[in-house]
């Protein structure tokens, strides 16, 4: 099973993650972004939206890192990551969307701007920093885990970019309920970091 | 089950639809966002994150639109719309993914400022919404449906902000496949509609 990633990417991240904790192996294929292989065939013919990561899988493809890790998770038995009730199904695709939404507009694009240089609004990035870590903050204050009680596909999909959110210049020095968790995290069975987290 | 509800809320809306073109009722609780009404007690004691719409059925609370999805189509009985089998559901995934994360920094946000005076940039909402609408016009051209050949909550997630973008000067007028797809959800049996779609 073939994952198009990019070592550098909290997104390609997230599925290496994933994989190393519930033991699947992937044949790591490197895509040269700074070189602009993503944009060009043979790339850009699996995956048009000119986006890491990519996973091949036999006959199937699937762009999106949360879309990747659902599949894996249920093809591969991740249940304990992706449950089947439907209450709890929820309750982790909660935590899919803010990876989606407010952590990519947050310390995502704030990493964006000051390691590889867009040109994205970096006060914006900030902002939205701003109000969502103060919300995730209180959660795990409360919760050991994003949901469920346990370690779910939530934590693969929010962690990475949180943990590389210092790269942007976002810190985590208000936030010891997300430090504590970063670090439970870090202890689990089979975790693999990746440079900067 | 109740759904606290804005009327003029894309993200509201996608849950409406749902509810409607599968059969569930919905006792509608309106959230006055315009007076602040979700920013104090006790909506924010519902939803620390301060947003509709928000799910109450029972004992389960939920939060975010996919994610109130996902909910409902596995516990009332929309599994064509939400399947298990685990690319299929990778497949759908993907276009969650795009609905929290593209179609809501690009159209969604362009209509956040003209239509509600948001302070948001609407050049960068702009690009992109220039840069998704081309990719989902190539995939309409080639498919009827978002994915599996048939309606999924792929429309119900991707279908909202794009046929509401108009209202953020996101015209539709350079993409008919894209226009040829809002025709065939509208014409989908159990359709709503809400202003502005």
């Amino acid at each position: 099973m073939k994952l198009y990633d990019m070592e550098l990417s909290g997104n390609c991240y997230k599925v290496r993650l994933f994989a190393a904790l519930v033991g699947i192996e992937l044949e790591l294929v490197p895509v040269d972004l700074a070189a602009g292989e993503h944009k060009q065939s043979p790339f850009i013919d699996l995956n048009p939206w000119a986006q890491v990561p990519v996973l091949e899988d036999g006959e199937v493809l699937l762009r999106d890192s949360q879309a990747i890790l659902v599949y894996l998770a249920r093809q591969y038995g991740g249940h304990q990551w992706w449950p089947d009730s439907p209450v709890h199904q929820g309750e982790v695709m909660q935590w899919l969307s803010t990876a989606a939404n407010e952590i990519h507009a947050g310390p995502n694009v704030a990493r964006l701007i000051d390691k590889f240089g867009y040109p994205l609004d970096k006060a914006r990035a900030l902002a939205v920093s701003d109000r969502v870590l103060p919300l995730i903050e209180r959660h795990l204050s409360e919760h050991r885990w994003m949901a469920l009680g346990r370690p779910t596909l939530a934590e693969c999909a929010v962690f990475p970019y949180i943990a590389l959110g210092w790269e942007g210049g976002v810190t985590l020095e208000p936030y010891p309920a997300i430090r504590a968790w970063i670090e439970r995290i870090k202890a689990l069975p089979g975790f693999v970091a990746m440079p900067g987290v």
